[in-house]
């Protein structure tokens, strides 16, 4: 992807690798339907109507290599924007292989990752941040990341930075306005609304930037370690909470065991259990040894630390001294008292009292779960989220801050009496950070790094 | 699949588990439109003709579950013989099961293995022996066990099954028409005619029954070992063969790897190399090693064996020693004399002046490998195929088998001149299972069989 060729036909295969029923290869570009007709038997396709299926035979010469349904997208009613067609064939890869080879001697190029896509872009069919979108809903295997991924792709989070740009344009243009007229020393822009405007923007800036944390979690999964001495009950525990989600997830089609191998839902919601094998397996003495430094590396990376102990064999001093070592961290740490079926449930109550954010349950018996959901529900919920448009991509967090800065910057400016052309300069940086997300300024290596990111076929 | 029921409407992903660009969910069934459209928001799709495209979205009641682009089959030009649907949706499991899940909720049910092909059989699209050819279709890795696989998906074997059926049909009327007459002692079959023609078909079916042999090597690889004494340059050997179609398959796509792992083509045969890690790697004292029969146990599973030694390290009676092992062995020995480029071409030559069939290479260099390509693809093509039509399923060979038999005993009981019914009855019998390749007959349990091998979805 060296230099952007939109008038190359690309094609790859869309579908995942591998064996299957079908697969589908994707053919995009200006001359794909001709490229296409020229190695298919069947109807002709340059003279069928977009949007058509068709069946009938790719020929490599006078060879039969797979038949196929083929569909038509005519002109820019195409996911790309341009003429297109998908092959859809036998789940063969080497049948595959031999239909891309065809393609490629025909005139077409394999296409790079997310070259499709970006093309939708160049096309104009999405804005970069619904671009951006794409792969993350693809990517998204909760409810919640899948709800947030989907919001972004159909424009909600473009709507709200397009309407914070226009909102400072005026700006921008008033004040550009009175550099024209700077001899004169006149004010178009009054400056008490104009702070107040900026205000208002940087704080809705600084709300979305907010959500990023919590964005970033519900699209990767909240990082969660379970933590606590030998034989608190830590693996049995984490059967509980991942086992559950496998036992939904594969109630369907058992596909996606692999990608959550350590994570569970709770609630749609995603929870990405940190490997704390340090903490579970190598702490066969005491608690002191969850001092060593990699294993507060692992845990610094946690957002919430369930802290498991077994309620008989600790007491209120020694539950107090373990928990010590995670307080000036900043995480949610939840305490979890295992192990209550084997004690009387009230005297267990009265020993741990000084404390009510004890989760108390019963690995084994699979009691308190409940409780323990409803927690890490509440943690989610209560976390500063006011808005609908969550930010989850780090490239976006990025622009908005430095959208942040600058908007800072023209407060600042504003309060000590700097000149209209430092105001100007930055609010014209605030519009540039907020157009970067949109796709108003690209280049060609934005546009790599983040289509890179990709599958091929997408 | 305990009972067949074609009323119900079945569901599955039908490309390849996994994230990729898009995944392909079809839906087939007489309620398959209306299930789809129910929660389907775009055009309605019981008013848009057959074979067209429609963008819109999935949704589970309010909320969005992904865009997608829908394919509408109407009646019976689908293939499955049905109205069905595909949904082509992004590729992300996550998302796939949620539209599995709209789609049961409304009434379809999940598809088994095989099942729509199954429909395709049920609706006459196909017969039984080119609904297994799918398989082998989607199955294939090789261009030859591809155009086997095509060949008989397209009838080309099913075409040859009904020949044969047809004229063993016309003598079993005449047959049972004297046994209607049996009293007057009538002859309408002429027997000289009828065993020319019981002779002529025997020997095509057991032509075809000796196909399968090939067949078979050409569908799973043509099973071969590496075998030879420890450093006469086995493993070199081998990575030259494997690495050369690693690096053809991968230059595409570099996806199936795997598959591939242990084997390699050449001239679009695959050769499927069979794990001797006990010759390759136990053998450290000598030749006398091989002699141990879990060895053995391996080669007796091998068609051809590449016997590497080292031209410099042996001399003819020492090798003829090594290759005596061998011989009583129904497989293809093929001396390979390693490391020419370390001593003089002519001389070694004239070491081994007494046998002719040695190919000189030199792995290390890779010199002489193109001599073993065509010595290994003259090994296949010498083996005794005349046919266009090659068996490749053992139910098939099974089969033929036992249709060969029946007119074997057909032409038994003319020689002693055994009854009219003991003929007729022998002749149904090769009937029968010639009616069994193509589905004439078929139970519950056969269909199963044979469809439980499929993917899902296919």
């Amino acid at each position: 992807m060296n230099k952007i060729q939109l008038d190359e036909t690309i094609c790859a295969l869309a579908t995942p690798a591998g064996v299957g029923a079908i697969g589908v290869i994707r053919v995009s570009g200006e001359q794909s339907i001709q490229i296409v007709n020229s190695i298919f038997k069947g109807k002709n396709l340059l003279e069928v109507p977009t949007h058509t299926l068709h069946f009938g035979k790719i020929m490599e010469g006078a060879e039969l290599v797979d038949e196929v349904l083929v569909s038509v997208f005519k002109g820019s009613k195409s996911y790309t924007g341009e003429n297109s067609i998908e092959i859809s064939c036998h789940g063969s890869p080497y049948i595959q292989q031999r239909i891309l080879h065809v393609l490629v001697q025909t005139g077409a190029r394999l296409a790079q990752p997310g070259e499709f896509t970006m093309r939708a872009f160049l096309n104009k069919k999405l804005d970069l941040s619904q671009a951006e979108a794409v792969a993350d809903v693809i990517a998204s295997h909760s409810e919640k990341s899948h709800k947030t991924a989907m919001n972004q792709m159909r424009g909600g989070f473009s709507k709200e930075i397009a309407s914070l740009k226009e909102r400072l344009v005026n700006f921008a243009s008033l004040i550009e306005l009175e550099l024209d007229f700077s001899e004169e020393d006149v004010e178009f822009a009054s400056r008490p609304e104009l702070k107040e405007l900026v205000q208002k923007l940087y704080t809705l800036i600084q709300s979305l930037v907010q959500t990023f944390k919590m964005g970033n979690a519900i699209k990767n999964g909240v990082p969660t370690v379970i933590a606590g001495k030998p034989n608190a009950g830590k693996s049995t525990l984490l059967n509980t909470l991942v086992k559950e989600e496998r036992a939904i997830v594969s109630a369907i089609a058992g596909t996606t065991r692999d990608t959550i191998e350590e994570a569970f839902v709770i609630d749609g919601i995603q929870f990405r259990l940190i490997d704390t094998a340090g903490i579970r397996e190598h702490t066969s003495d005491s608690i002191e040894s969850i001092g060593i430094e990699k294993t507060y590396e692992k845990i610094s990376q946690a957002s919430i630390v369930l802290y498991v102990f077994d309620v008989n064999e600790t007491d209120s001093n020694q539950l107090e001294t373990e928990l010590a070592g995670f307080k000036e961290r900043d995480l949610v740490l939840i305490p979890i008292g295992n192990k209550i079926d084997l004690g009387n449930a009230e005297q267990i109550r009265a020993k741990f009292a000084n404390r009510n954010d004890i989760i108390y349950i019963s690995s084994k018996e699979q009691q308190g779960i409940t409780d323990l959901h409803k927690r890490l529900k509440r943690v989610i919920e209560s976390d500063q989220i006011h808005s609908d448009v969550i930010i989850t991509n780090i490239r976006h967090f990025q622009a908005l801050s430095l959208a942040g800065e600058s908007l800072q910057n023209v407060l600042e400016s504003m309060d000590i009496g700097r000149t209209g052309e430092l105001l100007a300069f930055d609010i014209r940086k605030a519009i540039f950070h907020l157009g970067e997300i949109v796709g108003d300024i690209t280049t060609d290596d934005l546009l790599e790094n983040i289509f890179s990111k990709f599958c091929i076929g997408k």
